[in-house]
């Protein structure tokens, strides 16, 4: 017997879809295709019927058997009519399985693998179902035989359960004729019907050149990201609005975007759908109510948000239709509350909360440590970002094909993003800079010559805008003015007309690049050295998660000691490579370390200074990820960034050299004086450090402190840094 | 009328030679070899004549044109048997021209293209000679327009003396039967006859595959360099043993290992050739008499023997016959004194020079900065050194194919040597290293069992052997102690003898990986700080010129500000990176900033500290190079280099990691406080700096200032660094 087998993955950080195709025969398999006509089709989840065409290509009298809690009954309800359809008039032969139940049931969980094995033997055939069966306990004697007779056991249980307990159901033939339901959906662009629907729907290979016509570049659309609307999570935030402070830290801590204040007038808040209510006792946004509204749809059920709030006034409730409906909330918000100009200062964390993140729903993992730093740039300078992104996790929840999580406010403004190799997105980041900068520097002479035909109003809004082209702050709205100006006067001045086509480059854009540590540290590091080295106004962004997140966990220079990863399963030996003083050697170069969870308007100053530094920046961001093994749950992320900082093993400082120039010391070490006491017991919170007394206890507690003592030493190095400044 | 041109260039730095292959025709010509059959053939230095066996390939008829000095009776003493064949049976036409003669006279000195090409077209007759002239002297207009009207008129006196003031040769026939003067030279090996010697006359295309039957894995014999004897120096230095007071600082600066004391017994002094004394006044090598002797065929006449003998115990003197005679006092020297153990302590500087140099003879420019820091490690390592060098011009002057200045001692140790790429350098080192310390441990383990089977001797020669198997020192004659007990009683022990059979990993190597600034600064430098991270026993060698070097002198992160590079044309505008800093901010890495011609003990010191110390080292050599424009001429470099250490310009510093442990101040800033005010005297003694006044006079005083008080403040950087550790 032989067996030829493919997988398909999809590139998402959460929510993937794998498809095996797999090929059985007496003779070697070599079908370089993938395929197309199937005798036997499983779905081991559920929600994929609604989601996808599952039964497309089954052959007449093939077999299709479905992992759900569905009775026959409420199979009848819930199987969309596509896949009624396909059945009947293929003559299928339709099983159903409640692998959950056995899993739950059995001690295995969600693990429904060796269920849908065993069925699969027993229902396909492709050898006795006997030999099958021992195959199978054999191979679970040899992948779990090491972790005991219990594992074994449930396993084998698995089996047993799997060839008998499925169920054939005996659909009637009207399904053959089932009509599609017409569901009145959102409005969505014609990119996303065309072209990302089909890609989402697993079916982009059945797209047409043609449908590719007007975007021959390659570039696609920003802000489809919230068409997509998967609804995934099986508990969300249910806000009380009295109980709610008005902090915003919910908001701000959000990985996903999916929990917003929404600010309205008394008339937009007396036009709100039934429920939608004020917050009681909210302190800011004093000319408007403030409301938090929560996207259910695109929620991941993380709980951030509700583990940040200090009024209690957010828990996690069961996504039923009472909740469901909520989402009406949020559509009213998106649609009919007008966009506010801020009401205070968006520089601080309840300020930066009342603008549009231009990042949402993204593909990242739910609680992911690295999306609400760049969320929040998106809140502070989003309407004027270009970003280049090395290779990695940022690049895969960044822009999963087809959708785009970065957005563009009610204007039409937003990042732009583009990513090129792993290595070079310092480099290529730099290259962005370089030509945007050129074609500024020409157009502030054009607009030099232009004063000589301009009005006097005009001039004097040229001037402002030659006088401030480099700032960022203000930069906006000083290009609206000379362009309603230009708008009025430019027709028939050539010179005028000019400058109001390359309108666009009148703001002063703020660059970033942005990567984590395994480009930043290792594999771009030489990037980042020499563009950082060049002394140009760009802003490098390292999401550190101290390993090689999106390829698995391999140990990078930013991976402490005894963490274990990847080529390091022992522990790392050697420390973590200190980025941010070798960048400070320059002298020239913007650096600070932030860990939002530890001290937000700390982070909030790095960004905006680093931001406003009319050189290269280097902003490194502690990210805690599914590779660390948070015991506490990815939802407690923030908290974990607290406790980094507090027990010593992440310090926070700035260094900036406009404080040098102006006679200053230039170095702040932001985190006060750590208590040590509590380094192990943070180790000991996450299984890439509590593993290592498992597998290797004779080196665990000489590594564990070891990379205590390099902590220390390297808090001293910064305080002996900064001392040195003052004598 | 149209033409092809191919120009065939050899790799070395200094003596290289260029060969031009023109075609002319009425029709296009699009000809994919190099020309082997040739009308006119000119020979523009006369001592090639000698070398290259020039008229290869002339045509019957052809013309033969030599730029020389000789009169025709002083050609028919000098010209070679063979090319007065070549002449006299080809029917060529011969004409000679003193270039120089004509070069000095108009006030060109040795520029003698202009002279050569008027001649050409007179004698080639591919146009009208007076077409050739009016389009040679547009040219000069075009070329040397802008350096005024005397340059143009040299010049347009140039080809006004190349078109007529040629000479005919009116030889005799008899040179169609001139006899090969028969030399008794000095034996060479095979590899040098055979492949070596073609290669060096240019005439490498006609070796055979089978010419390199025993060499198919591209390994190339080291010592070889030895054995090529180009004899270019006119002036040599002539030694005074009356005056000498045997410092060695000669020998220890000499970039090309052409001057080296000898030691001798009483009965070899006397035996030695009529001239050959001993100095009078030495004070060094107590048991033995002290000469100082010169090969004049290798010494490139840079007088950085002489610039640095405190003596006055050297002096240049024109390459007569007499001087060339003492080339027997060094031929003595190698063939008939015996090798003697170091009767000083090898890491001094009088004690290193008793050590034989493990580089001679490289293609290095006359007074290169670089050779002399890798000609004093092959004293203090070579017999156990293995190099990973990055490419550029160390990997030029340390392998111009076919010759090897790497060598060999009396016993056949000397260090092994490769090449990958430019970049990988680092990488390439530590996997030279990986892999000789796995074949290590597993031997370790080897001889721990063989204790079993071993004499009470061996026993405890093998554990003397263990515990100081990473031990650098006396690591030779532990091993040889090893063997020469296995030896005795090995036979019949297989685990005896397969340890005695990789006896050649008994010793410790010591790793050296070796390249430039833009390697390491720039290009490699993700490498090097990938390596420098790893941890391991690895030593990185900088040869520090600040530029590009081998590639024509391009701006690197090494470049300060205010020089003038290519692709810095008005001077560099971002200060020099501080490669040292960032490298101690690992805290494990062992880092050195050195200038020989500045402290010559300090060098001493850093780098047996580096190649001790258990862990990654790093030192910065301070190299001049040619493409700095050292007005005082390169034979001054290492009073450059002190000269940049006194000033500020450059710093000597160490950081030992094994000081830290020992609980003292790690950091040793090592030169003294600058005297600042000789820094932009310091500047103006190079054209690299000095260049930039004449071409941006607006800018250059600002960049001066900039570049000093960017070094002003890298010196503070390194005093409170310094300082830190003391608080």
């Amino acid at each position: 017997m032989y067996a030829q087998a493919y997988f398909a993955y999809d590139s998402k950080k959460s929510g993937g879809v794998t498809i095996s195709h797999l090929r059985f025969g007496k003779n070697p398999i070599d079908m370089p295709y993938l395929i197309d006509a199937a005798d036997y089709i499983a779905c081991h989840r559920q929600s994929y019927v609604k989601r996808f065409d599952i039964l497309r290509g089954i052959k007449d009298g093939g077999t299709f058997m479905l992992n759900c809690t569905w009775t026959d009954e409420e199979l009848d309800k819930e199987l969309p009519a596509k896949i009624k359809r396909a059945i009947a008039k293929n003559h299928v032969k339709f099983y159903t399985l409640n692998g959950d139940a056995i899993g739950q049931k059995l001690g295995l969980g969600t693990r429904i693998n060796m269920v849908m094995q065993a069925a699969f033997f027993a229902l396909a055939k492709i050898i006795p179902v006997e030999d099958a069966v021992k195959y199978l306990k054999d191979s679970i004697i040899k992948n779990y035989g090491k972790k005991g007779q219990k594992v074994v056991d449930m396993n084998n249980g698995a089996v047993d359960a799997g060839i008998k307990e499925f169920h054939e159901v005996n659909y009637p033939a009207s399904w053959a004729d089932a009509k599609d339901e017409v569901v009145e959906g959102r409005p969505v662009p014609e990119y996303f019907e065309k072209v990302a629907a089909p890609m989402l729907g697993q079916v982009g290979d059945d797209l047409k050149v043609s449908d590719f016509v007007g975007r021959e570049d390659g570039t696609m659309p920003s802000g489809t990201a919230k068409f997509e609307k998967a609804g995934p999570a099986l508990h969300v935030p249910a806000w009380d609005a009295e109980k709610c402070v008005g902090c915003m830290q919910c908001s701000f801590v959000c990985p996903h975007a999916t929990i917003r204040p929404v600010l309205t007038t008394a008339e937009e808040l007396a036009a709100a759908p039934e429920g939608f209510k004020a917050a009681a006792k909210a302190k800011s946004g004093k000319e408007y109510n403030v409301t938090i509204v929560v996207d259910q749809l695109d929620c991941l059920e993380c709980g951030s948000c509700v583990n940040v709030c200090p009024a209690k006034a957010l828990t996690m409730v069961p996504n039923d239709d009472k909740e469901r409906a909520k989402m009406d909330f949020w559509y009213y918000a998106q649609d009919k509350v007008a966009p506010k100009a801020n009401p205070q200062n968006k520089k601080t964390v309840i300020g930066s909360q009342f603008e549009q993140p231009l990042l949402e729903f993204s593909g990242a993992c739910a609680g992911c440590g690295e999306t609400p730093y760049v969320k929040l740039l998106t809140q502070l300078f989003g309407d004027r970002m270009m970003i280049a992104n090395a290779t990695g996790c940022s690049s895969i929840w960044g822009a999963s094909a087809p959708v785009s999580p970065y957005t563009t406010n009610a204007k039409g403004h937003g990042p732009s993003w583009a990513n090129s190799l792993f290595e070079d997105a310092a480099e290529f980041g730099l290259g962005m800079f370089m030509g945007v900068d050129k074609v500024r520097k020409d157009l502030a002479d054009e607009v030099e010559a232009a004063k000589a035909v301009a009005s006097d109003e005009l001039q004097a809004a040229l001037s402002d805008w030659v006088a401030n082209m480099y700032e960022g702050e203000g930069s906006r709205e000083r290009a609206d003015k000379v362009v309603a100006l230009l708008e009025k006067e430019a027709a028939g001045k050539p010179v005028l007309e000019d400058i109001l086509e390359k309108k666009q480059y009148l703001v002063k854009r703020s660059h970033w690049i942005i990567g984590g540590d395994g480009w930043s540290y290792d594999i771009g590091y030489g990037g980042v050295d020499h563009v950082l080295a060049q002394d140009q106004d760009v802003n490098v962004l390292v999401l550190d998660t101290e390993v090689y997140s999106n390829t698995g966990g391999q140990s990078s220079k930013a991976t402490p000691s005894a963490a274990v990863a990847q080529f390091a399963a022992s522990g790392k030996r050697t420390k973590k490579k200190d980025l941010g003083m070798m960048a400070i050697s320059y002298g020239y170069v913007y650096v600070a370390q932030v860990a939002m969870g530890a001290d937000k308007n700390q982070l909030l100053k790095a960004m905006t200074e680093a931001e406003a530094y009319h050189g290269p920046s280097l902003v490194i961001c502690y990210a805690p990820c599914i590779n660390h093994g948070i015991r506490k749950g990815m939802g407690k992320s923030q908290t974990e960034e607290q406790l980094a900082v507090q027990c010593g093993y992440w310090d926070l400082f700035r260094y900036n050299p406009d404080l040098k120039e102006a006679g200053k010391n230039p170095f702040s070490l932001d985190s006060k004086e750590p208590d040590y006491s509590k380094f192990q017991e943070f180790l000991q919170g996450e299984v890439r450090y509590a593993s290592l007394k498992k597998g290797f206890p004779e080196q665990a507690e000489a590594l564990y402190a070891k990379t205590e003592s390099d902590a220390k030493a390297r808090r001293q190095s910064y305080v002996r840094f900064q001392k040195g400044f003052e004598a």
